[in-house]
């Protein structure tokens, strides 16, 4: 049986809506695979209303915790925290996937450092989902790695493309991000990356991409350097909460003709609330690990912990760290 | 009497929106200062309409064109294009401010090399209005400047602070954006940058902040280099694309009451389309050179056009050249 491990202290909701997730997911038998909540047993059992009447849940206690400030590389050497814990799960055989809602760089740590680099992947990255018009389009890196040499962002392109051809996309388009889409524009590094890419990843490869490109669904894969991509990722979070912002102080402003036609366009906000709302992809891989390693986002209610067990349920199942591993050779 | 030379060549529309908008400035008196529209005289007096009723509005002629996909570095060998020929006006003293809704490149070239540069400011940067709850923020630079050096930073920092100054904000915020705000968060070049501000901008300096706060405007200005500015930029437009055609779909595959919803909503997007079109701004300026210098979007019309002309003689008249000319003492 396949086992997915999840750090229940991680997260701003934490463990509360972990537990909640983990016992919703199990109930309704939406994951088939065993879960190891682990974490401070004496806090899961607290939360906890029927862990015990569910088949294949188990707690792993770990006594300690950290603080969402705390360095990395520290969290490395604390080797008692749920996420440590979680990772060396995996590492030793019991689980086979990991979920974290909590700190990024600390998943990162653990992933890359406890279970382990995929062999020919030298920097692991953050694929994140952003939601296009056909569906998502997969950013990386995403803020792993700030500054990346040439054969990284090929790296990254070939783990996108893994990870879109599970997702469904049979011939995935990978884009390399720039500052405008004709070959002698931007740095000397994407330059550099444009002509591996070109020459290594064939037809997949659609060239130089721009920003906007991000969300138009332009490409199925959007490569960049860690830095980019996390500017990309939040200048677009700000943007979308902005609108969100905008559209409902203008409907407040307005008389009871508006809110009326906002009441009957609740439908329309649900559909936009429900594609832009990222506790609804479950959160974004760490690709380039011996296992799937899920970042669920931090303030993940069940409901994205329900969906991040789906991920990595899915990444078991389509062996995605296998296909990545055939990629690197 | 202060005049604004402009490219009546430059963007997707032109040059029709370009005359159109010239036109309508003068003849409802929103603008005051002359203007000098650059361009090739027998096209501009085809599509002018009431070009000779109008006071104050001449035409110079300039012969040559140039392609959107020119290199930059050609622009300024060919001395005879509308863009060329009205930046020469300036140098000569003929006019006050530049505005083009032409190629971005070409304009900063020929705003950095015949209008030239402010003394103490070694690269020019493009400033971005992005709107935000409050009003606007300056994001900058936003293309100009691929790679900066710390001290570059400085500077957009100082002449950010200018113009938030003479846009009525009293004592501008500047952020300085990177992928976290903990002080030790980011890339050596952007840990020194901060060192640099926090030390040079006083009480001004906001600390870094990061890309979703650009939207937030949770500062007055965000600095940052060119190769950024852009990506943060275009990846917010392309979010806002995105929520509009999510929003539009929708509406489109609801049923009657929906889109009786949708009838009654309108005046919220029309708040929302107003706030968020790039041509209600009029453009950015490329701070750093010796005259206002407007970079008008690509796909202006004739508001676009007006807007940008309020945006020049707005510039002229609070002195933004001499305020930044006297920051950089």
């Amino acid at each position: 049986m396949q086992v997915i491990a999840i750090d229940a202290m991680g997260g701003d909701h934490a463990p509360q809506a972990v537990i909640k997730g983990v016992e919703e997911a199990k109930r309704k038998k939406i994951i088939k695979s065993g879960i190891i909540l682990v974490g401070k047993k004496d806090q899961i059992e607290k939360y906890s209303t029927q862990l015990d009447q569910l088949e294949d849940v188990t707690i792993y206690d770990a006594p300690d915790t950290f603080k969402m400030d705390e360095k990395p590389s520290h969290i490395l050497r604390r080797r008692e925290t749920s996420l440590y814990m979680a990772a060396d799960l995996i590492k030793n055989g019991k689980a086979n996937a990991l979920i974290s809602a909590g700190n990024t760089g600390a998943l990162l740590a653990v992933s890359t450092f406890v279970i382990g680099r995929i062999k020919g992947v030298s920097r692991p990255a953050i694929a994140s989902p952003i939601p296009n018009k056909k569906g998502y389009t997969i950013l990386l890196d995403s803020g792993a790695n700030l500054e990346c040499k040439v054969e990284n962002y090929l790296s990254f392109g070939k783990m996108g493309l893994a990870l879109q051809k599970i997702n469904g996309i049979d011939q995935p388009k990978i884009g390399l991000l720039n500052v405008g889409t004709e070959e002698d524009k931007g740095t000397e590094i994407v330059k550099a990356a444009y002509q591996l890419m070109r020459q290594e990843l064939g037809a997949n490869f659609a060239g130089f991409v721009e920003g906007r490109d991000i969300a138009a669904g332009t490409v199925d894969v959007v490569v960049t350097d860690g830095w980019s991509g996390n500017i990309a990722l939040k200048s677009m979070e700000g943007i979308g909460s902005f609108i969100s912002h905008l559209l409902k102080s203008s409907v407040h402003s307005k008389g009871i003709m508006v809110k009326l036609g906002a009441l009957l366009m609740k439908p329309v906000f649900s559909d936009l609330k429900y594609k832009t709302d990222s506790r609804n992809t479950g959160g974004g891989y760490i690709l380039g690990v011996n296992a799937p390693s899920i970042k669920a986002h931090g303030n993940s209610d069940s409901i994205a912990i329900i969906n991040a067990l789906k991920v990595a349920e899915k990444g078991i199942e389509s062996m995605i760290v296998e296909k990545i591993q055939h990629s690197m050779q």
